[in-house]
């Protein structure tokens, strides 16, 4: 559950558990944790804190607690934060106390999702922080690690971001190749616009200014204005003003985010902020409980 | 399989076919794909190109051909390059060929798993060559994507390095927090070395070395020289010469692992190649068939 | 793949093979057919017509092939006919030739999936031909079986139906309950505009032509009107028109499906055609192959 | 668990759930509730009421009722009726209490399971009842929606009837088709009883009274006495008497059934009580919890 | 498939492919064949021979053979015997032919299903030999390992024997906890009369004669005459003669089974030989292909 | 859990749970417990007695009250023992009250568990107290039953040895065929020493003293002499003294045991623990609770 500008997103646990399941399964393997149970007495039982190491906008706090919690019911989590949140390096994150083993043998499981999802939010962040004079939003892509989308998409929202599809059938998305197999942009449209539910919204990816013409005049709902200069981009946001939602992607960065921003583009998406996201570095320090 | 400095490492499908699977159902979700169902002829066939976009080193041409295949068995795949090999910006990796509606529907999902594992195998790479001169080897840890671990880890090796512990249970490793639970290394490696089966390595994280010749004392496999500045790691590694495999980590970027290397530390391991590593940057360019 | 308008849908079989396995698994149970395996030698072939004992439109082909080549690969199937196909009573559909046991054992399965599909279909057929003079279409809803809504979506289209949304995520319906939680319609449509992303369609369903009012001031894409008459419907559509799509659900059957249609109204919507549609009712006649 | 003619059925959750979780994923899909996410605020609670808007036979209330508790645990059940009741329009089923959001959200899952069981156990009831002033019992199928045999079988219990074979593996039914390949009734069966265990029955398919003949002279369990007139029915039953169970099976209505039962014959079987039922209309009605 | 008594058993692929795909990566885990990846080149080619150490009753070739082909399509697997043949210590099984990774790395799997499989059957095999002058079977239970019922059942029919019940679902066997929760066999035999379906038989377990005398009074289908001394059982069975069929369980060895089959019982049941069988030892030698 | 020899080894139910839900779908099938849902009311509550018919080690306790706890989660389960004691004939395991129904129908799949588990414990045990005098330990092999690797190398260390190899991935095993593979000893061992990773030891099989002397030349952590005679085996261990672990292997009983030992080996390695030990004759009584 993410606190997100007024809103909570619910994740329900139906939805990822079987994703902890396995990843706990990844790590204990068939010996288990061959250190702490020759280490640790069952009777001991300990205190952790999971920590930020680093600054950044948090996601995955309750997945990673699933990650105690589906190894040992008597782990208990007590959350110090919550998704959508912007921490400091050292802030706490969440107290975990219980047994001393399944909370050593948990503790890599439960990090790699919190630091993978946290980064995720953490560069979202940064980039809707970017932009953040304009009424531009950040979206996310298809570019998501295999498995993950769910949660990914997920992380972009407690970022602050908004997602685009979520598939390949929840949107379309008329790209080059299939504007080139459809032999036009406006050929491509009509196509879809005779097979498509009515819940569905068309954009189509356009390169050029006569392309964006062809395609406003085709009515779609959104274009996706790729790899164009500022100025050439300031342009296409003009021509589609009051037509269609624009969408501006391809070779975004922090640094040039709000120069294209400035465009009046609606939506800027942003694939590396899922596929190429560095981990937020969290940690978790252990200590014997009294 | 990858092709490395003369080993060739297989990659059994029946180990990574149901999550190639699982990522096509991700995106193909309950409706498929909306766009290319309503703008592709069924007749229509295509040739695609998949290659770099930027200089790196590939893994995972077999993992994102399966994506095709696994679709539609009529879309062939032929390989151009093949995992373990250096490629430049620009370089063809394989080609895809068949009907073009399958192409253009898993090409998401073929590229989503080849650009994380060519990443993660690019940084990999890129480490190992800056301590090529010394005799140390590059290791990851666990701190891998959920769900991913084996071809992470498969990635690490296509790159050039090696790999630590696949998990829990295939070696121990006695870290800060089991010294203190067991109330000291000794205590720690001697509970071990009761109960370990013979084929278990042990390795003993240590800050100090105090806590070093205490390890070494305790006739330790091998020993993990946590956040070390260079000179106390060469007088660690000094003192472990003879006794015990000695590996560094914390820290340890690109421009420092050369100087760490020198010290004559037998590994380096590095979470980041695979928690961070960006996408390497790969692009299917689709045209119709003739 | 169903060949619909002119149009191929194609229906990979990665997405529904675990479906075919599970439900051979649920026939064969643990001791098999004890029948077909104590009557019937190993070497006997056999050839078989599945045919159709009603008219009807035809859904599910390749999948009901799927369970006798998914038991056998020696099985052999050669369509007579295709999806989205009409058929009279007594009409060929698709021969299977080869071993007569697998044949034997997968009949049931195959024609379970065939006749609720194809049953689906036929009443989809139906609804769409007695509104064929309208420009209004037939759409499903999620009142779907469990565990077959891409299948039973994909009948309705095979029938020459459009689907609705496919599930919570690709589309807002705000319902009376949304309403009443939000505290009226423009508040609700205000809610979703804020978190929606850009390609979500908004659709309201309305009791009432002040909801209705309202829900049009408020900018949704499409409104649900929910069991109107036929006379408070085209008051509707009217006030709709240009503005809003218009769907009209509740109470619509083969009889009044025309007049309905004829207000104008964009899409009916009909949960009965998935939730109620009687099975066609299909057989499969097995001879001694030659 | 139904509660039938003195009998309580139990239903172990462990049988259902994942079929329950599978239900929800289906619509919840990667995005989860896009409409009430937006709308409803998570400190929202709710009270809700399930009930029947026709007359029917309950069946899937504890199925129903898993939809919510599984998406989450504090959402409270509580039953004002159990499976195998008869209900009239209007009744009240259950009362659903809790946040609302997953009220709202598992709504569709939970009444998609209700309406089919209960539209299955609806129409066992109203055969049942047709034929009550006679010894008869109705018997369903393996004419089940693929996934869901043991529910759907459980349903038709629920409605008063009873279960033929769960599936190939649990009986032995000769048909016509097996009857061809071993050369005749005697020899099929002969080659049953050599193979099969003790704790199998044995049923023929007869479309004569010759091959009735000579299945009784061969000793069968059973007879399936397929697409007789009534007086042939009656003819059939009269020799079966003392020798074999009697099942009366192809064209069978709640018009004519009782004429089927009044010759005698022990057990009616209908495939289309559970291909062809139409769903119960069950409705769950929300409202602001004080 | 196996072949005994002149009858051929199916055992489908789509049965047992995922139990085998299961155990190879219980096998291979994440880091897959360390020493034969190391040691041995990709190019190597070998052939193998799978044969007995032990003379014995073959079953679970074609599983065995699965793993080969499931690990790698081009090993390819000649057959030199079939299931349900007995063999002699030394006697050739199968050939396996392709590359030598795949047959090196898959060999204990396969190895593991074929030992256990034909320990089963070779058991079965003893004692159905030690009873061959009577007409009595030998018939496994339920006391199976969890995971293989359906594979250890078909390895009993292999060995010579015929199954009882395969589930709790199969067959209605009364025993003494019913009885006693009952309050008597009677009323147990009744309670079950009235709900079960036409195609159950019904056994009950009986210790005394007076027992029996009740469960043959109340017209069972079978008993099960458990733990009885010879000249009881003698009596029991003479008892029955004509109104049930007799079954023997309790304390059946190889030694006195002859003894007891000679009483006319028509089976004897036996738990050890699924539970408590040893494996059949079988080898696989390998040879550098030419 | 296991308690053994002072140590007390973790069982995390999210590594058998499935499998446990597994066996009891099984043997519940589609139609349930017919003969229990028939017989016993749902009101009738029972306390049942799980105990040993036979002395023996215990294994499996807590996986045999998954069984009835996953079945009804109203049933309780008392341990009256602990995995890893030793018990004699009629002693008691664990106490099991609530609900009739369930107990009655989980308990086969319970003692299914418990009776294997306890079986490899039990002979376990009885190896390792032949050699009790001596330092040497009891291993087992990779020779178990297809899925439950895991729970079986858990037996082994509760009956007191300790585990070899859990795949072909935690630990480099060099047999006969990687020998003639690579073209000796010394050659497979240079390969695997390039390739491996620093955690992974490596064992060579060897059957001469020849091939011992080059093993020991190459510095193998561990020697497999395989199939040596007792005097052999003595020379070969004075030869390996201080440069590998010695495992012995090939034709152990309990009879040999000693001997073995007796020549300073440090473990014996023994493949019918697993793949051919008797399953422990464990029982359940029940009686009606008060």
């Amino acid at each position: 559950m993410a606190e997100i500008a007024g809103r909570t997103i619910p994740l329900y646990p139906v939805l990822y558990e079987d994703l902890v399941r396995c990843a706990l399964a990844e790590d204990l393997g068939r010996a288990g944790d061959l250190t702490t149970d020759a280490v640790v007495p069952p009777s001991s039982r300990a205190a952790a804190l999971i920590s930020a190491r680093a600054p950044g906008r948090i996601a995955g706090l309750e997945v990673a607690g699933a990650a105690f919690r589906l190894l040992d019911p008597d782990v208990t989590i007590e959350m110090e934060n919550r998704d959508g949140s912007d921490v400091f390096a050292g802030q706490a994150l969440a107290r975990v106390q219980g047994p001393a083993r399944p909370i050593l043998s948990a503790e890599r499981t439960a990090l790699n999702f919190l630091g993978r999802l946290s980064g995720i939010a953490t560069v979202t962040c940064k980039i809707a922080r970017a932009i953040s004079g304009h009424r531009c939003r950040v979206v996310c892509t298809r570019k998501t690690t295999p498995g993950l989308r769910a949660l990914e998409k997920y992380a972009v929202r407690a970022g602050g971001g908004a997602n685009h599809r979520f598939g390949l059938d929840d949107g379309v998305l008329i790209k080059d190749n299939h504007v080139a197999l459809a032999g036009g942009v406006s050929e491509a449209v009509r196509r879809v616009r005779r097979h498509a539910g009515h819940m569905v919204k068309i954009e189509v990816e356009v390169d050029t200014l006569e392309q964006l013409e062809e395609a406003l005049r085709a009515g779609v709902d959104a274009v996706l204005l790729d790899n164009m200069s500022v100025p050439m981009l300031s342009r296409a946001v003009q021509l589609s003003r009051g037509y269609a939602i624009t969408e501006a992607s391809g070779g975004i960065t922090p640094e040039n985010a709000a120069d294209i921003a400035a465009t009046g583009v609606d939506l800027i998406s942003l694939g590396w902020i899922t596929h190429s996201a560095p981990s937020l570095d969290v940690t978790l320090d252990i200590s014997l409980a009294t």
